[in-house]
């Protein structure tokens, strides 16, 4: 892949401003929901007086209209990771769901997917290398002795440029590359810890575990290919022989880790990783007036709301007609966010949104029930304000996320492949909306959720001002990343003890055999 | 075991007032520094308007003059835990220390001092049994309407205790039993971590891995046996078959641990474990005239502190005049806490006390260096205050916890044997007095000690009204304990799968061999 570098002496002329006050950041992009999670940790520090410097990707999808009290570096790259490639994955995935996909289409549409997803990972690759080849950027970033750097290891690129610059990194994470990114960081045993995707629960029956472990055995052959195939090429070209691009990815000072356990089940975690899950929740503020005046007029019924996240951008017609149906006979209002075409049989009660303050219409007294795809942060939001939830997962780990709620009784889901058969969608609707322990224990969640000592958010900012402080967190790093396996889990040391117990028992059954066999020769020449 | 009975009547005069504002605690007992760990804790708890119950040993060595705004329930036992076994103990060990001892002697200690320690137990045993066989305190206890159990798992009579009741269970914990607590809730890789008394820090060779694993292997042996001898006899009996204890012991919720990562290398942990290393400490209050006089009075040289924790309250003879002659040769002042006879060469510089404000000497600006046992407390001030060490250890997790100094350069150790020869002890201490980098390494430590989103104290208090508020922490409890350990490790699932692997190989081996014999008769057949 060609790299432009024709923007460099552009780049050359903003210069890098040092807070006097606060530190200096360095952040490594990401995209979608990844960076909206970023860009709020992104607003706080810098409203505590930190100056945030964003590396960016002139093809940047979702890094554009970007407060101007960041310093935007703009790297010119010609691949981007565009909004168009992963809706037509999505789409794909719905048609899959629905079951228009043939077995051999689908693994046709898995290997495709793989070698996609292999090209998004070559994009960071790309980036990476535009910013280390880029001499004038490099020395400018040098120049401006950041103290942190701030990355998604979804994607590798900050660890190869955290250690190339030498500076501390902290992640604002929930997977590494494909899998939960306590795999990486934790002990987790998978007797009890379901891997996403498997759609099971801390509970598993044999078969369960037999297969959460062949998941396993996939998600991290697949983590290690993406490693091999891009990061570990790019790591050996820039840092030099030596560096094991998976050990640096583990050698991150601080994890901040978008779930909390309310959340997520409960499992081993390191020192280092802080539970931030929930940091981008806060009361709600206000409603437009338009969206007031339109809840107020559901009365005492309350109103729904509907968002398939970012991805899900339209459906297929007959499944938005039987939902607009379904929602046309409830005695509730909906708003509904969707950019498809309006469905023909929308009822009077069901507004049509393009964007919604999903965050301040959970929190409104009104609202009763949250239709949504299971995006962590929806599923964290409805947590927050605990309103249950009807789910309708797409892919990855929606499911996994809405099993979480159902499993603590706060939630029902529906697949794709039946949400619009047999009035489906209608009946779970009423049955979250009339049986009451929905409601409670959603709100039972959100008691112990909002129950901490320190706000996520605020934690967050405590742990990554804590590494600009001290210059990393050495301290709570674990040895264990620098053994090699089979010294990890002390293989050779059950293998030499295991031996020195055979050679203590052969040699005694040795010398009782040779006592023995004496004594009876003695016993026969005597007679 | 008899138990006395006879105080039953005087128990229920007794009536446990619940207040209003705060909630209703319930205490297990501990002893020696247990016990001052809890009652930093319940004083706490106390200001915060929390009504305390403690239950009491009437044989209790530390429960004594203890604060009339607590319910002291005093139980009468038999067998106490004196303070005078556990000096005898000390004695034997110091005696050992110094090389008067023999193996055989040693293997003879060895076994007595096991014997003692079940003996321990069994007196937690006697007080559970005189509790839980007092129908009428039971029934107080039962109406009294507790919102949460405070225990410490070096002994296991709260557990018991805890699951009787029903209450929710808060531990203050650093050992279950013998060995570091986290071996029994968290995932603990021997490759890098140390069990207590190999005196081995995170970074291992082979041949430490194998002892470390051999150590482990005795010490949970150790640990089962005192679970069977003592606290299952009692399970079963209290609370009928099905229990196990160890299980019940795991199932605790809230884990308050008495150590930090700044102290403790950094391991696995888990959800419901919180950190509260530390939490005895506090910035310095001024010293009593007195004291003020005498260290205002050593001039820029500063003073010196020592005290051999709790149970050494004296040494050898020679032992202590060596010490004494070192102290007065120094320009420094010393403050030694010592209850044995004066040295006869106790020089002008040196103040014997039975007692001394630790945290406030260690705290004072004129203090210079700490000579100390290596109990947990005592290093945990040292690290909260910046103040290097000269660690003497006697016994259990002493050297372990001074060498978590030494290998982060704050402190030097000597042992008991060596510490009267060859000016060992005075080279120690001039050494660490003018070397600045074990004090630059102590503030750094304490540094990191003290730059926390919550304070260790704060920290403990939000955890167990936490539990209070929500009757219990189920959501941070892990399913790990309920499995057995072949599910629990996979083991089941492995030979499943190697087994099935074997099968699909051999099948595949078999029919191409059948196919090529098929081949190759055909073959001969045609020629």
């Amino acid at each position: 892949m060609k790299v432009l570098y024709c923007c460099t002496a552009l780049l050359l002329l903003i210069s890098i401003p040092r807070a006097c006050e606060g530190g200096n950041i360095l952040v490594f992009p990401s995209e979608g929901s990844h960076w909206v999670n970023m860009d709020i940790l992104l607003k706080a520090l810098h409203s505590r007086g930190h100056s945030i410097t964003i590396l960016c990707s002139s093809k940047s999808w979702y890094i554009k209209d970007i407060s101007s009290s960041y310093n935007i570096l703009t790297v010119p790259v010609e691949n981007p990771v565009t909004q168009e490639i992963m809706s037509k994955m999505v789409a794909k995935l719905i048609e899959y769901e629905q079951g228009a996909l043939s077995l051999s289409g689908f693994i046709h549409m898995g290997v495709g997917l793989f070698s996609k997803f292999v090209d998004i990972h070559r994009t960071i690759g790309e980036l990476v290398t535009a910013i280390v080849d880029d001499k004038l950027l490099m020395r400018n970033l040098n120049e401006s002795k950041f103290d942190v750097i701030l990355a998604d290891p979804c994607w590798g690129g900050g660890v190869i440029l955290a250690k190339y610059l030498n500076l501390p990194l902290v992640y604002n994470v929930r997977w590494v590359i494909t899998a939960d990114a306590h795999f990486s960081i934790a002990p987790s045993p998978l007797s009890y810890i379901p891997v996403t995707g498997t759609g099971y629960t801390d509970k598993m029956t044999f078969s369960q575990r037999v297969t959460n472990m062949v998941l396993h055995i996939i998600t991290q052959t697949q983590n290690s290919l993406v490693a091999k195939l891009v990061y570990q090429k790019i790591t050996d070209k820039y840092l030099g022989p030596g560096y094991d691009f998976k050990e640096l990815m583990i050698n991150a000072d601080i994890w901040l880790m978008r779930v909390d356990f309310v959340f997520e089940y409960p499992r081993p975690t390191m020192p280092n990783v802080v539970y931030i899950g929930g940091f981008q929740c806060k009361p709600a503020k206000p409603l437009p007036q338009h969206l007031e005046d339109f809840v107020q007029s559901s009365g005492d019924h309350g109103f729904i709301l509907m968002s398939l996240g970012t991805f899900v951008t339209e459906l297929p017609s007959d499944m938005a007609n039987e939902i607009a149906a379904a929602f046309s006979k409830l005695p509730q209002k909906v708003i509904w966010k969707y950019k498809g075409d309006r469905p023909a049989n929308l009822g009077n009660n069901t507004l049509l949104v393009d964007w919604m303050p999903q965050n301040d219409l959970l929190g409104h007294p009104k609202s009763k029930l949250f239709v949504a795809h299971g995006g962590t942060n929806g599923v964290q939001e409805a947590i927050y304000h605990g309103v249950p939830v009807v789910g309708i997962p797409v892919f990855f780990d929606q499911y996994d996320n809405l099993l979480r709620l159902k499993d603590r009784g706060g939630a029902k889901i529906l697949t794709l492949a039946t949400v619009d058969k047999d009035n489906n969608f209608l009946k779970a609707i009423e049955e979250v909306l009339n049986d009451p322990s929905y409601r409670t224990n959603m709100q039972r969640l959100s008691r112990l959720h909002r129950d901490k000592p320190v706000k996520p958010l605020d934690n967050a900012l405590f742990w990554i001002e804590f590494v600009m402080r001290h210059k990393g967190a050495a301290h709570l790093k674990a040895q264990s990343y620098r053994m090699p396996w089979y010294s990890y889990h002390s293989v050779d040391v059950v293998l030499f003890l295991t031996g020195a117990m055979l050679l203590v028992l052969l040699t005694t059954f040795y010398l009782i055999r040779c006592i023995y066999t004496g004594m009876c020769k003695r016993k026969v020449k005597r007679e």
